[in-house]
């Protein structure tokens, strides 16, 4: 299966029956060899308690598989109907304001509810045992979006008991959590594991060490949702398990999750995640308003490429505009294609686009199709068949590997969403702002988890990494430039003595760290600043950057650099081409818009940007791909 | 009762008995006719269940109407005293976030509840039949400020029961309900109208139909109460009926309260009101921060008048700084003058400044008045006496029927509200944009519901109007611009298909919709923008106007155009100039301040700027007003 | 105890106990003479219900005083332990979201709750019959931190009854209290105070002289709760009574806790403070940024002054970064040093930095102390070190009486947080407006309560005082300068009648107020603006400024003026240099980061600017202090 392939999503119960053939021509015709079906379905599936309705899909999949579509199936777990919350009103989530999180829409349920995941376990299992060796179906995906709506944490009954049960389990003794987390601070010494409440509408802050806790339980939730789904399908078919993950999502161990699956897919909306997600100035979602960030859908190809360990997809592709942000644009002419392309150059096996008919009702009838509600092609189908038509000449979904490696964490997000220190410092947009600035010298990447062999890398970044795993030092064969703030916390929250960042053989220490807004950032002496986050760095290591007061900003001991700020895009640069220099690794200077992707036979071009672009002697219009054979 | 009256609003159980006679005798002598009374009063009228106190009112009644005066009499409805809410507990109206509404200020019930409708029910009873034949009483007002304070939508026990009984009535069954609805589309099906939720809560939101449906119900609880009153009323007396509606309210039918009563009446607070609810610019509100936005009142008349059938009223005039707004400046001295004449250039048949005097305690002790707490004359009463005095020679209150109509719809308030697709996109603010430009030509308007009859008008727009009644084009006998988003949606909040706008002889389909931020807006080949809201319109119609990339922005066939998208103000100024041009209507070229309204018999002209204007052969001071005999 | 000392904050409970007796020796080495501890060890004074552990703070005091600290011991109650929120679960203060603040950080306890109140006159009471006469404790801290968090206000079960009796013992009537607030005007009666709520949660904003009832309540319950302690301690010790208050927090009336204390302490943390709580321009953010603002610690040096009537320290002084501001950058070199004399010139007797060693865990990782987290000294250490130097050389601690009275009040504060009627206008905001104009004139100033003998005074400021004590203008001798918005309330919030300022002798009445954004500011003749606030005052007072449009703005009789407005910047300067000039008092003209404050014998030069600044024949370094013998 490294053929790169074209699918879409398809909701047989949204539609008439009689047109279901007619569908299935359609995307055979337009060139598409996945469907995925089913994962909204459970109202369908069994209209009332231990009631099933298996005919319609009978005949859905053998409709599609007939055509000759290979067939994604979903569990139906994200959208538990009616019937079933009144059976347990408890399961539902409960929100930061400790309101239950009610029917009407999706995703209702507490990932920590005993009874909801016995439902779910007796749902799959009929569906697997009817299903599991179903000849048209060639994969399974699990429930649907895990997090997306912010669904992970939940302050429910149900969440707090499980709570206190993982407690229990992972630090034994009250005594042991009260030192664990130090208690003593205020007084909020625990007797008994029954006292501890989830961290929320405290007085002020609650210890960190707590709200931390809660947030890797809340991720071990999710793993222990999914991998009970994944166990029941797994002794019921031997087709590749998936799940769909979300943008910007890092509210659960992505990681740990798909350890239990065979492919890992996300779902690519470049323009609603623009509008609401992507860290960038005003000024740069004005320019790329109809194309998405230039960088945000390679950031999250290459993380789920590390999340599916080589195997993943674009499960759904925006093809048009969406419903769900605060403005929603169409797409410049051509970004459907590129949008794929790009993904195939990250190594996908699939782009699926979602959906395939726009759907007239309910809370989706804004967001576009491959056809427009009344079947008449959408400008997407187009270029989806033209798509379909290149990748017969050019059919191999192999990558190479990187020299680059970008460390992510999730558990890192986590730490620093509970204590920011300074209000823009998370995860997610330092690393994203690493990643930018390798991107724009023209590198391809790989995004890896801290516990990844890093042999092999040339240069390893790890920008905002909370604790590193144990010797992560010693696994580096290259450049490697650590910091800020990395290795500054235990994995209980507490920052550690002696002081970070503790690394082997380079002689500094955080001796202070402060956080500005925009207005105090700290200018270096070779140029650029030191923005959100900046380090006092004491110690004897060379110091490869200095900022204008002299203190050192940058330091090393051979290969092993800790940088002790933020350093905006000038100096990331900066630092980033001389790093690359000493390693051998040949850099561009990409205008804005325009991006690289290698993989082991050929170049990719993708300009964004909506002006054609000239570089070096090849032009590309806009919302243009452009490949080489290397 | 064609005559242009003045009036005040006032409190007798606010003031010391003694100095009644005295004020009525004042308010004579400031040349006003009408005084309103009782609306707030009820816990003096029945200061414990059952136990009524009539004696204050009684006499309150004879004093004023002995000195001259016409009373309008409130029935208390929107102030249930605090035994009452003892005695219903549950009646209290209840907020998005889930908490009871709590007594301490005012419309703290909730529309559904019967047990409240009960209460007002025998209240307007004893006062209708103690009353409803007083010879002093002139007309009756029903509650006070429906919606004020966001209070038409409650998510009560109450609410969501009756919501479900209305569910049940207006379905019938919960398959026919989940088939209008589309709730196959998350699992959403429901077996029982008792499963039915208010749209409240739902992880992400709920369905669009869901919630327009519950709009729906809302407005139509306001029109029961309303009309539960006025058929006591109507047995009781033969005045005439209102009630003072708000500015910028919309969360009610208002014509379909209206309907049930003989004169709409409003509450005018133009300083308040552009500061908290017009939708202008910064720029626009310095430059009439003591002014008023020049089109907020206007707008206001115009739709009232709809309202009322004719019959309209400003029954609470802002005579100085109010209380409630976020800064409350003073009016330029004329605008108390100025603001009157506008309303009576409207048709206004009184105009009621509120309140008589400033009351130095509770709520809106910063509330001007006609007089200051200490009785002495607040800047606004020389303005009134002034405005009596050309009253005196300038009677009457006809009004020409205009000849250009602007459609406004209540219930296409609620589905964008419920869906707006892009975060600016409003039916208000794009009505008021479409209202704005017209008078900028100098013209005078007609606001009209969606099923008026229409033949006549030389110029129809109906911008944002959701569904278009049966026959509405066919009833057109001018030059009518629809759109954007009209006929967009079925009155069930879905997508029809065939796709919009659906119109009979205009060959256009909106393929696609987009909405975009200020930096996305897109430019028309003739000059200006296409703001918010754009669609990517196919067909053959004729193009009247086009985008700069070449697609059709505005399309005709013969009178009956549609507008593909949301034009700033300088494509708006030339698309209406050109079709008053192809109507024979003529259209000045007003400076920014200055406004024109006509009667049957004169012109009136209005200077809202901070400095005097100069326009053809008139100066007209700041804050003036001019009127020329036609 | 005149002498100028420095101290630190210490938590023995969070070292081990092998660590303390290195810690105090370097305590002492640093030339610190006080320790505060014990304010938030409950949980190991007493780890079960009477279940006492004193062995450990016995050590602690013992090794602390034998390396010759003086110790000042801090009473629990700020942080009760879990079993103890177990034994009275509704002793949780309640949120304005109608939420129980849960347990899990601090200040989690209601005021209001006679259960918790009991336990901690138990837990007081243990203490200080165990250390009342104990040799080294030389002060007792009651609690800490009154109303951080926002913990002053709580909407809980205990509060509501509470203000129930308060209201009865207040107004002894319902029928008085109707007519005291005014309740006629909505329908608002009460018959019985069983039915008063709480003002929360209403459909608009509740009476005004309700909500202002029940912040008198609030603040009368916190005078309530530090009084039980007092007479506790009072009975037990010779030592004198401290608390430590905060940075603009004014939910409570700090003179009346005060009087029953001896020593008024604050907690100063001028980066902090100047992210979260200073009024300035994000301009002038940026330029003190790492300095704090100049103005906000003289300003809390000055009323806690006041408040301690003449004895009071900063009991916290930031040393460094700190955890819980937005940002949080490290103050420039220097400014330890300068805080502390800045205190010291103002007349402190104290300056204790907090906390001796940053900890590692919990909430407050991030917050810097003298010694690193791992014993290292921080930064300040040697500044510290270097005031203790200094003060060998200047010991005084007395401090003179001002020349400019400055009236603060915290009634005045709640009266217009109830209702500002301009969004601006806030009562701490235009006190620190005059605060920092009298600043940079070169002034030393006495900040004083409302009722404070003003004789002797040359100049006296009182802007928005919103009700004068009998005798106010009575009582000065100077030239007082009162407005605007002064005496502009009854005590229960209604406007009186003669209308305000009423001041005797001056004839000038308010005859209309407004509030206005920026773009509405009123020009003066004389050059500035009146800005947020402005009223039209009438009367034949002389007029001292006008308006550009003519109307007055300050007018007098001899020495007595009234202001109607809030005048910017420009405006104030030269009101008040006319005011000292007419007073014989000298004026500087002040660079922008540069501030003078006299003692009895000294001159001080404070400079808070990034920059050395000249000024006449000195130079003064960047967070640079200067001294002169005067
Ligand atoms: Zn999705
Ligand atoms: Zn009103
Ligand atoms: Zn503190």
């Amino acid at each position: 299966m490294t053929q790169r392939t074209l699918g879409t999503c398809y909701y047989p119960e949204h539609w008439p029956e009689e047109i279901w053939p007619e569908d299935a021509r359609r995307m055979v015709e337009a060139g598409l060899t996945w469907v995925r079906i089913g994962e909204f379905a459970w109202s369908r599936i069994e209209p009332a308690p231990d009631r099933l309705d298996w005919g319609w899909l009978d005949r859905a999949l053998e409709t599609l598989g007939a055509a000759g579509l290979k067939i994604v199936m979903g569990t139906p777990t994200a959208t538990p109907p009616r019937w079933l919350v009144e059976k347990l009103p408890d399961m539902l989530a409960v929100g930061p304001d400790g309101r239950p999180r009610g029917f009407g829409s999706r995703r209702h349920y507490c990932f920590s509810h005993a009874g909801y995941l016995d439902e779910c376990r007796r749902i799959v299992t009929l569906l697997a045992d009817r299903y599991g060796a179903h000849p048209h179906i060639h994969a399974w995906q699990i429930d649907n979006e895990y997090g997306c709506h912010d669904t992970v944490v939940s302050y429910s009954t149900a969440a707090r008991d499980a709570f206190r049960d993982w407690c229990a389990q992972t630090y034994q003794s009250p005594g042991a959590l009260n030192r664990a987390w130090g208690n003593v601070f205020w007084s909020m010494e625990y007797d008994d594991f029954a006292q501890i409440d989830l961290p929320t509408a405290t007085v002020t802050e609650p210890n960190p060490a707590h709200a931390l806790a809660f947030r890797q339980f809340s991720s071990d939730m999710v793993v222990r949702f999914n991998r009970a789904q994944a166990e029941i399908l797994r002794a019921r078919t031997r087709a590749p398990l998936l799940h769909n993950y979300m943008g910007r999502e890092v509210a659960f161990d992505h990681y740990a999750v798909g350890a239990d699956l065979d492919i890992a897919t996300w779902d690519s909306y470049p323009l609603g995640f623009l509008e609401d997600r992507v860290p960038a100035s005003d000024d740069g979602r004005a320019r790329f308003l109809r194309q998405g960030h230039p960088d945000m859908q390679a950031f999250h190809h290459d993380l789920y490429r590390a999340v599916g360990r080589g195997r993943w997809w674009v499960i759904e592709q925006q093809p048009g505009p969406v419903n769900w942000a605060a403005h929603n644009p169409a797409p410049l002419p051509g970004m459907a294609r590129l949008w794929a392309w790009e993904a195939f150059a990250h190594g996908a096996e699939a782009v699926c686009y979602f959906r395939w008919r726009q759907v007239p009702f309910a809370q989706e009838q804004h967001h576009a199709g491959l056809l427009r509600p009344d079947s008449a092609p959408a400008p997407a189908l187009a270029e989806c068949r033209l798509v379909a038509d290149e990748l017969a000449a050019m059919p191999d979904a192999a990558t190479a590997r990187a020299r680059v490696a970008l460390v992510f964490d999730y558990a890192s997000a986590w730490a620093w969403q509970v204590q920011p220190q300074g209000a823009e410092f998370d995860h997610f947009a330092i690393c994203f702002a690493f990643y930018g600035a390798l991107r724009r010298l023209g590198l391809s990447i790989d995004i890896v988890p801290p516990d990844a062999d890093l042999s092999g890398y040339a240069l390893v970044l790890a920008p905002g990494l909370a604790t590193l795993p144990d010797g992560f030092c010693e696994g580096l064969t290259g450049t490697a430039i650590l910091g800020p703030r990395t290795n500054a916390k235990t994995a209980q929250m507490a920052i550690p003595v002696p002081l970070p960042p503790a690394l082997p053989g380079l002689d500094t220490v955080v001796e202070l760290v402060e956080t500005m807004p925009a207005a105090g950032a700290l200018p270096l002496a070779q140029g650029g600043r030191l923005v959100h986050w900046a380090e006092q760095l004491g110690g004897t290591a060379e110091i490869v950057e200095a900022r204008a007061d002299g203190r050192p900003a940058l330091v090393r001991a051979g290969k092993l650099h800790y940088l002790g700020g933020w350093p905006d895009a000038d100096a990331l640069d900066r630092i980033l081409r001389r790093a690359c220099a000493a390693e051998g690794i040949a850099t561009l200077d990409l205008p804005r818009g325009l991006r690289v992707r290698d993989t082991d036979t050929h170049r990719f071009w993708f300009n964004y940007d909506m002006k054609p672009v000239r570089f070096e002697d090849r032009e590309i219009p806009e919302a243009g791909v452009l490949w080489e054979a290397l």
